[in-house]
């Protein structure tokens, strides 16, 4: 199973892009913002359409390395202690895709200064981190006051920084940018989206081979999981269980590589729900547990936003939904539930109750049996998926150990 | 000139709305979240498709008839003095397009109280009524805080209210429709526009003639010009200078309509500015100068967001730009700017010159033929358009007077 897609990378991009810039504040426009300024000085440079694309990725991503609510507080302000931290992590993920070797190497060098010793890297792709470290230190600068009235103060700040952060020949690009009223406008557009697509224009034409829309997930698994200790590889053994369903259920090739790129991101909205609740020993008070609940609810807007995901949104999102329709956060009912749907519900059910935790081991299968043959019963789950589960209870029990050992 | 489109009126309408939507605290989402809230309770209901469509353009606009910044801010609080002024200035704006003729009729009715006598309308169209007002108290008790937690306050409030704002068989309608986590996050989500469209599914096929296009431009040009004192018919004026303007440089019918659109709806982002500045005496801070220079931006991605709309949204937005590029707020430049922007950019001078204003009168010719040449000069303005309006300036004149009369 290896069909080539041609496909929108930029909107796959863009959106994953919005599961990194949840924070303690809510939904922020980071990723946005900064790739719309290095953008526009990369406009302003006359970089050709390819380095634009080049510049798009490294952009949107470019703190892909800073994964919980701490690490991206840090980050937020104009003096930072130890930025190579998140630039090394991001790099380390984004690396082993050939799409992304250069956009690994940009985000490795985004906060490299300019009077420092230049690192390792082929000057054209500095070039790009010094756009994306000046882009993404106007932004930290950014109040929620009236954008035009804050362009005098942003730049006087940044102006005291060429020669150091940046190169010198930089400044001059800068002020052309900003001087129209337009460009600070754009950063708080309601259509910021759209506004940075028509900066691609020629739009790139990438193709992908479903391995490869795979490779991007599973780093975004990774991230996910990272996120908690608790969690450590929960997306990949959703993403291997339910792909073993999906298989048992009679799913074709091209059916099963979506639910495994579902059962990947199953869990892309935990991204936007505090650590501290993640990780919080004990119960949760109900505003807490208000905050668990909107995790799958970010899953689905986030991944049907992608054009060709629209499946695999409801795939990996419905998984806390219910036959009886008491699931949340949708309250979907048995007749609006897909088999897929249904499928990564059982199979996040089945990692959850099988994986050690820090707090208890795994379960043993006949609790796992007792515990999901109850919630059949309950109207939770769908019964004939929970059986083929079960009555292939040693196939499942073998990729759970292999996945963790 | 007559021409039938098949038209995403949705879409133009919610673009639309979004002009209503600036208040002193910038851009809100009172009528896209009204409008989601309404759709929702009508889903409830199970409203045929034709009436989710008749309530989503009553909702879409329901506040039409609340035009300054002060007008709006009296109904964002819960009580509120004297609703019925803007319910029946929204009737007025509306009535006279048999498209709106229903929606015209809900709005006059949007405040309407259950144990006060029925007002003579339709059942049919008072339950529409109810729905709105039910929303629109709703969204106004919202706050910035945390969704999910806002949701006993905003309930336990708004159940009170029943038997006597609302009809008490509301009650369960209500709580039915409350219960999903998912319908208070789209309350937030940035994809609420979509979410919408997708409510409205099948999507309405509607037919518009390009007078009902221009019909509906015209009642936002009176919306802008009913702003301000200063700018009485300013936008009716623009529109019939660069209709003529248009016609004497060899347009097309077709683009002659389009340019009608266009210099009706050219102002359409000073609903964005305050009207303490709009109508200040004297001269602007460096502040209030910005505010000004936020419409036209405004009205660009208004109207370019509607499709179909981008040649008009140009010919609109780009009226104080310079042939130079030094104009606002995109800096383009002479290269960029098209005959139809050059157009509106003369016709809006010429129309500013000529009109009188609350503290002084239009001036005469020979004074705007001075200061359109000197504008020439400075490449500020295209010299083919100063002349063509200048050598037929008697029809230009009559074009005013006619209007001002």
């Amino acid at each position: 199973m290896n069909a080539i897609f041609s496909f929108n990378v930029t909107r796959l991009l863009a959106a994953l892009s919005m599961s990194l810039d949840y924070t303690r504040e809510g939904l922020t426009s980071h990723h946005r913002r900064v790739t719309y300024i290095a953008l526009s000085l990369g406009q302003k440079m006359n970089l050709s359409s390819e380095k634009m694309y080049t510049l798009f990725c490294a952009s949107t991503l470019h703190d892909i390395g800073a994964i919980t609510f701490a690490d991206k507080h840090k980050l937020a302000n104009i003096e930072i202690v130890s930025p190579e931290v998140h630039c090394e992590k991001g790099y380390q993920f984004l690396k082993g895709m050939s799409q992304f070797h250069h956009s690994a190497l940009i985000i490795r060098h985004h906060h490299h200064r300019w009077n420092q010793p230049a690192p390792d890297i082929d000057s054209d792709l500095l070039t790009l981190s010094y756009l994306i470290h000046l882009a993404d230190r106007i932004e930290v600068l950014l109040t929620p006051s009236y954008i035009l009235s804050q362009r005098k103060c942003v730049i006087d700040k940044i102006r005291k920084l060429f020669g150091s952060y940046f190169p010198p020949e930089y400044e001059d690009l800068l002020l052309e940018t900003v001087k129209k009223e337009s460009f600070w406008l754009d950063l708080e557009s309601i259509y910021l989206d759209n506004i940075i697509e028509n900066m691609l224009i020629p739009t790139p034409h990438i193709e992908m081979r479903s391995q490869e829309i795979k490779d991007i997930a599973s780093i975004f698994a990774s991230i996910i999981d990272s996120k908690s200790r608790f969690t450590h590889r929960h997306s990949s053994l959703v993403c291997a269980t339910s792909k073993e369903l999906a298989r048992l259920a009679g799913f074709s090739g091209e059916q099963t590589a979506q639910m495994e790129v579902a059962g990947l991101l199953h869990d892309l909205g935990k991204l936007s729900v505090p650590e501290s609740i993640l990780e919080k020993q004990g119960s949760l008070t109900p505003e807490e547990y208000d905050f668990i609940k909107q995790h799958t609810y970010h899953t689905y807007h986030i991944l049907n936003h992608i054009p060709g995901f629209s499946t695999i949104a409801e795939w990996a999102a419905y998984h806390h939904e219910r036959l009886d329709g008491c699931g949340y956060p949708f309250h979907i009912d048995g007749a609006s539930l897909s088999t897929g749907s249904r499928i990564v519900a059982v199979a996040d059910i089945f990692s959850a109750l099988a994986e050690d935790r820090p707090y208890r081991l795994g379960m043993k299968q006949e609790k796992i049996t007792d515990i999901l043959q109850k919630m059949v019963k309950g109207k939770g789950i769908d019964g004939d998926l929970a059986t083929l589960l079960l009555d292939h209870y040693d196939t499942f029990d073998h990729l759970k150990n292999s996945l963790s050992s």
